[in-house]
C-alpha cells in the first residue's frame, strides 16, 4: 500500500495529489496521531476533527507566503504533520522537544504563537491591515473555535474588523464544543444555523451569482442584500456575522476536502473580511474520542483499542478543590462555582452534578467571570471563581476593578499555579503573585498539601473582601497529618532543627523542603522551613522573628523571581530595618519552556542538591568571613604579644 | 416660578410630579447640570444625554431595592441629582468631595461602583442570578453605552445572559459616540437600526399583541418569529441582540420621558434577558456640547455662554507623544498608532488628520488592540500602542502572551500613569510596574520631562522587542535643556552635590526631587539626584554604585509601594548583597482616593517638606549610631584607663 503521508515533505507536496488520494492522506494523519498522541499524549480530539479541514487549508492556500493563524493552537498538529514536522512527533510537548503549539520558530509555517483563546482575529487582522499598508499580496486566515469565539476579544476584533473592510479570512471550525460543552447564545446561535442548507447544496446558485462579478464588491451579499431584501436571512444564514460587517460564507461539511478547499478559494476572491463556517466533528475517526471528546481533548498516553489511559487518573489538587467547594457548599447555601468553560480542569464536575443551579459556566469569558462574581457577591452570594492562573491574566482588570476597589468577598481559586510541564510557555501561571499582591486588600494563599488547601477554602468564607489561593497542577498529597488552624496573615514552622539556614518555601514547594531539611540534617546542618501560607498579608513577625535567627535565608517559590514572594520578603526586612541577605530560588527573568517538571524543576534549581550546595556555600563564605575575623584578631594579639 | 428639582430629595418625591412636571424638571436639570459643571468641571456632554433616560428609570425602577448598574458610570450625575446628592455637587470631583462615578459609600441608591467601560452586563447578570438563587424580587438592569458595547466583556456576558435566560434589562444608551465618534461593525449595525421606524410607531401593535399573554413568555419575539418568519426582521430590528437569546424592543426617543417609561416597565413584565434601545443625543440641550460632544465629555470649568475653558488647554504629556510619534512616521514608514477610542485623550489627534490610513481606533477594546499591534508586528511594522495605564490593566494577558512571548516590537505609549487626580480609585495608573516588571524581555521606561520622553519614543525604535513608556497626566514640562542621549538599561546621575542622601526619583517626579536637593543644599544638607530613566533593565551598575555611597537612600514614584521601581532596587541591591536601607515614597497598600494632584501628592508625601524632614531623621538617626558607638568607645578607653 502506497503511504502519502511519507511524500508529504512540505505542503508543496499536497498539491500534487488528488482528491481522492487527499483522502488516504487523511486517514493515514488520522493513524498517525492516534498512534503517536497515545504514546506521547497531547491534545488528541480537536486535531482529529481538523484533518480535511487542514489539508483542505493548506490545498487553498500556500503558507509559504500565505499567513495563517490558529486559534489556541492546539489543534495544529494536522498542519505540523504536513509542514515537515512529522519525524518530530515523538518528542511531542516533551522537554526540548516538539511544541503543542504553533511556534514561529520551529517552522516558516507558523506565523503567530498561540496558546490562550480568541486571538487569532486580532492577529489576522493585524498582519492584512500591515500587508494592505506595505502594498504586499498574500492572503491572511483566522482558524477560530467556535468554544474561543466565545472570548471576548474576538468579538473586539470582529467588530473592527467589519468596519475596517480589510481582506481576510476567519474560518469559523464549529464542532459545538469547547473542552466542554459550549454554552451561551452564540452557541444556540449557531446550532440553529446547522439546520440551514449546508453550503454545497447552494453552490450553484452562490456561483453563477459571484461569476457575474469581474472583481467582487465588498459583499457578495450586499450586493445580494438590496436585490432580495427580506429573504436575505434565509440566503444567508449567518446574520450576525454580516451585521458586523462580514461576508458570511456556509455552514460547509468540514469533513469535505473538495468543499472546504472550494470555499476557501471563492473566499479569497471576495473582497473585504469573511466568515467560512465550517461545521467538524471533534474526534472524528476514533470512535472513542467522538463518544468523549472532552475526555480526549487533551490527554496523557493511553491505550488505543480501550482508549484508557496508561496512567490511571490520580487525586489532584483540582479535585481536591472542588471537593472542598462541595463541602462548602453543602454548609452555606450562599457559596457559587464559576467556571470559563473549564468545569472539568478546575475539578468541578461532582459540584456541577450536586448543585447544577449553583455552578455557572460563563463561557471563555475570564473578564466577564469575575466581574459577574462580583455582582453576585453584592448581592449577598459567596462566588467562587476557579481558573487557571495563566487565564487569570485575563481579568487583571475587573479583579482590581471590580471586586478589590469594592472590596467584595469573591474567591479566586487559582489552580495550575507555578509550572505546568508539557503545555509551556502560555500556561505556566508564574505572574500571579508578581501582578496581584499589589492589589489592596486582596488576601493570597498558598497551601502545601492537599489538607492546607480544604482549610483555606474553608477559611476564605471568614473573609470580608476578596481572596485568592493558588495551588498547583498535579496530583494531591499530604505533607503532615497535623492541623494547626488557618489564621489569616500567619505562617507556620514546618520543621526546626536549628538556624544554619532558614528555608520559606510557597505551598507545595514545602514538600521539597523537608527533604532538603532532611538531607541537610544527616550533613550536620540544621535548618529551619516555614510556610509562609499566606503572600498577602505577609506573616512579617514571624518571618523577621527566623530572618534574625540566621545568616543564610532562603526562599522557594514557583513565580517569576521578579516581584514573587521572595521580593516580598526582601522589601519587608528592609523596611523593617533587617538588613539581611535573601536568597531566592524562582523562575529566572525569561519564559519557562516546556518539559516534564522534574527537568523544568531542575533547570529551576528546585533540587536538593542545588539547595543544600548553596547552604554549604553560603554558610563556608560565613566561615570564612569568622575565620579571618579571628585571625585578624589572633594577629592583633600577636602584635601585642610582640 | 415652582421649582421642581428642590422637591426631590429622594426617588420617591419623582412619582409625585406628571409627565408635564418632569419635562420641567428634566430642564431645570439641565441647567443645574450647567451651573455646577462648568464651576467645577467633570462630564458634561453624557449627562445632558440622559436626563429624561434618567427620570424615566427612576419614574419605572424603584432603587430603593431595585438595581441598576451604570456602565463606565462618569453619567450618572442625573441619577445622582435625583437620589438626595444635589447639594454636594459643588464638591463634585474634589478632594474628599462628591464621586463622579457611582459610589455604594455614598448611597443605597448606587449598587456597583463603575469607572471602566462594559462592566455593567456582568455585574447587573451576577445580580439577577443571586436574585433567583435567593428568591427575591426586585428588578435589574444595566445602562450602557454602544460605545462600551464594543469592550468585549460586554459581548462575553451578552453571551451568557442570552442562553442563561435571567430576567433582566439592558439598556442601551445609544447616542452615536464613545467618547470619540464610534468605529466598528457592530456601530454601523446600530446606525442601521436607527433607520428603522421608532418605537412609538409600533406600540399600538406591540401592545395589543403582548396584552394577549397573561404572563409572557421567554421571548415575545421567539413567539413573533415562529409566526412571523422572514418578516420578523422589519419587526423587530434587534436580530443581532435577538439571536443571542437577547428580546430586543427598539429603538425608543430617549428624550421621551413617557416612551421610555412605558417601555421599561413593559420589559419589566417579559421574562428573560431584554435589550431596551434607546436613541439619545450626547449633549442634549446645550448647544455647544451637542456640537463638539467629545469636547464636552469631560471637561474642566468652562464659561457657559462661550463654551469656552478658563483655562486654556496646555501643551501636555499625550500631545508631546502624540507629536514625537508623528516626527517618528514622517523618518519611518511602519510606524502605526493604535488607540482604543482614545485618539483625543491619547494626544493622536494630529497624528490621525496627518496620516489617517497609520492610525487604527480599535474601539474599547484594549485586548483585541494589544493583539491586533502584534499582529501588525508581525508583518513588519513598528505599531505604537497609546493607552491609559489604569486601561492596559485590560490587556495585560495579551501583552505577556502575544507581545512579550513572541518578542514583538510593539510600543506601549502609557499615558496618565501615576496618579491622575479628580476620576479617583478607577483610574489611577498605579499598578503598571507592579505588574509589568515581571514580564521578561519588556523595557520599562519613565521620562523625567517631555524632551526625555521624545527622546524614549525614537529610543524604542532601536529595540527588537516590546517597550513600554509611562508618562503622567498633565501639563509638559522641561526640566533641563541638556541632552544625555538615552541608552537602554542606563540611568542618570541628575544633579550631584553630595551624598549625604540618594534620592532616586522617577519620571516626572524627578522635577520635585530638584527642588528637594536645592531646599536641602540650603539646609547644608548635600544630596544627589538619580533618574533612572529605565525601570526595566534597571541600571543597576549606577545605583549600587550610588547606593555604596550613601546611608540615606530614597526611591519616589508614583506606583504602589508593593512591587514598584522601590521594590526593584532593594531587590537588586540583595541580590547584589548590597545591605542598605532604601526608604521607598510610593503609594501605601490601598486605593487612593480622588482629588486635586497637590493634595493627593501630600498625602502620598511627595513633598519637599516630607521628604527632609524623612532625611534630617535618617541622618540625626545615624548621627546618634555614630555618636553612640563613639561614646561606647570612649567607654571602653575610660574602663582601660582606670
Amino acid at each position: 500500500m502506497a503511504s502519502y503521508l511519507h511524500q508529504i515533505q512540505s505542503p508543496t507536496d499536497l498539491k500534487r495529489l488528488n482528491n481522492n488520494e487527499k483522502y488516504l492522506l487523511a486517514e493515514e494523519i488520522r493513524e498517525f496521531l492516534l498512534e503517536k498522541v497515545s504514546k506521547t499524549g497531547g491534545h488528541l480530539a480537536s486535531n482529529l476533527g481538523v484533518v480535511e479541514l487542514t489539508i483542505a487549508l493548506h490545498s487553498s492556500f500556500n503558507t509559504f507566503h500565505d499567513k495563517v493563524v490558529w486559534d489556541v493552537g492546539h489543534q495544529c498538529y494536522v498542519h505540523k504533520i504536513l509542514t515537515g514536522r512529522r519525524d518530530d512527533f515523538d518528542s511531542l510537548r516533551q522537554y526540548g522537544g516538539l511544541s503543542g503549539f504553533p511556534k514561529c520558530h520551529e517552522s516558516i509555517h507558523d506565523h503567530f504563537n498561540t496558546g490562550h483563546s480568541a486571538t487569532s482575529i486580532s492577529a489576522a487582522l493585524g498582519m492584512a491591515t500591515a500587508r494592505d499598508f506595505k502594498k504586499d499580496f498574500y492572503h491572511v486566515a483566522a482558524i477560530i473555535g467556535d468554544g474561543a469565539l466565545t472570548g471576548g476579544m474576538a468579538f473586539e476584533a470582529l467588530n473592527h474588523a467589519g468596519q475596517a473592510g480589510t481582506d481576510f479570512t476567519v474560518i469559523l471550525n464549529d464542532n459545538e464544543m469547547s473542552i466542554a460543552e459550549n454554552v451561551g447564545g452564540l452557541s444556540n446561535y449557531l446550532t440553529r444555523i446547522r439546520s440551514f442548507p449546508v453550503y454545497s447544496r447552494l453552490k450553484e446558485d452562490l456561483e453563477s451569482f459571484i461569476g457575474s462579478f469581474p472583481v467582487l464588491g465588498k459583499s457578495v451579499y450586499r450586493t445580494a442584500e438590496k436585490a432580495k431584501d427580506s429573504i436575505k436571512y434565509f440566503f444567508v444564514p449567518g446574520v450576525l456575522f454580516e451585521e458586523l460587517g462580514f461576508t458570511y460564507i456556509g455552514p460547509i461539511d468540514g469533513h469535505s476536502i473538495e468543499d472546504v478547499t472550494e470555499v476557501l478559494n471563492l473566499a479569497k476572491r471576495i473582497k473585504g473580511p469573511k466568515v467560512v463556517h465550517v461545521l467538524t466533528v471533534k474526534g472524528k475517526g476514533y470512535h472513542m474520542a467522538e463518544k468523549y471528546p472532552a475526555k480526549f481533548h487533551g490527554i496523557s498516553s493511553f491505550d488505543v483499542i480501550t482508549g484508557k489511559k496508561h496512567k490511571p487518573s490520580v487525586k489532584d489538587f483540582s479535585s481536591v478543590a472542588g471537593k472542598a467547594l462541595e463541602k462548602l457548599a453543602e454548609k452555606d447555601e450562599r457559596v457559587m462555582a464559576i467556571t470559563a468553560a473549564m468545569p472539568d480542569g478546575t475539578g468541578l464536575n461532582d459540584f456541577k452534578d450536586r448543585y447544577p443551579n449553583r455552578i455557572f459556566d460563563v463561557g471563555i469569558a475570564e473578564q466577564h467571570a469575575v466581574t459577574f462574581a462580583a455582582g453576585q457577591a453584592t448581592a449577598g452570594l459567596r462566588p467562587f471563581f476557579a481558573v487557571y492562573s495563566s487565564f487569570l491574566q485575563r481579568a487583571y482588570d475587573q479583579l482590581i476593578h471590580d471586586v478589590a476597589l469594592q472590596n467584595l468577598p469573591v474567591t479566586f481559586l487559582v489552580d495550575r499555579a507555578g509550572l505546568v510541564g508539557n503545555d509551556g510557555e502560555t500556561h505556566h501561571g508564574v505572574f500571579d503573585i508578581s501582578c496581584l499582591s499589589a492589589v489592596p486588600g486582596l488576601t493570597i494563599m498558598s497551601p502545601s498539601d492537599e489538607n492546607e488547601l480544604t482549610a483555606m477554602i474553608q477559611h476564605t468564607m471568614t473573609l470580608d473582601g476578596p481572596s485568592l489561593i493558588r495551588y498547583p497542577r498535579g496530583e494531591a498529597f499530604t505533607l503532615s497529618s497535623e492541623h494547626t488552624p488557618i489564621k489569616t496573615g500567619k505562617g507556620r514552622v514546618l520543621q526546626e532543627y536549628g538556624h544554619d539556614f532558614v528555608l520559606i518555601a510557597l505551598g507545595s514547594l514545602n514538600r521539597l523542603g523537608l527533604e532538603i531539611l532532611e538531607n541537610a540534617k544527616e550533613l550536620g546542618i540544621l535548618g529551619t522551613l516555614i510556610d509562609p501560607r499566606f503572600v498577602k498579608p505577609l506573616d512579617q513577625e514571624l518571618l523577621l522573628e527566623y530572618g534574625k535567627l540566621s545568616e543564610t535565608i532562603i526562599v522557594m517559590e514557583e513565580n517569576q523571581k521578579i516581584g514573587g514572594l521572595g521580593s516580598l520578603i526582601q522589601h519587608a526586612f528592609n523596611e523593617h530595618d533587617l538588613m539581611k541577605k535573601v536568597s531566592i530560588f524562582a523562575l529566572a527573568d525569561q519564559f519557562t519552556e516546556q518539559g516534564d517538571m522534574n527537568s523544568l524543576y531542575e533547570q529551576a534549581g528546585f533540587s536538593v542538591k542545588t539547595i543544600i550546595n548553596h547552604i554549604q556555600h553560603a554558610n563556608d563564605k560565613k566561615s570564612a568571613k569568622v575565620v579571618s575575623i579571628k585571625q585578624d584578631e589572633r594577629k592583633k594579639h600577636e602584635k601585642k604579644a610582640y
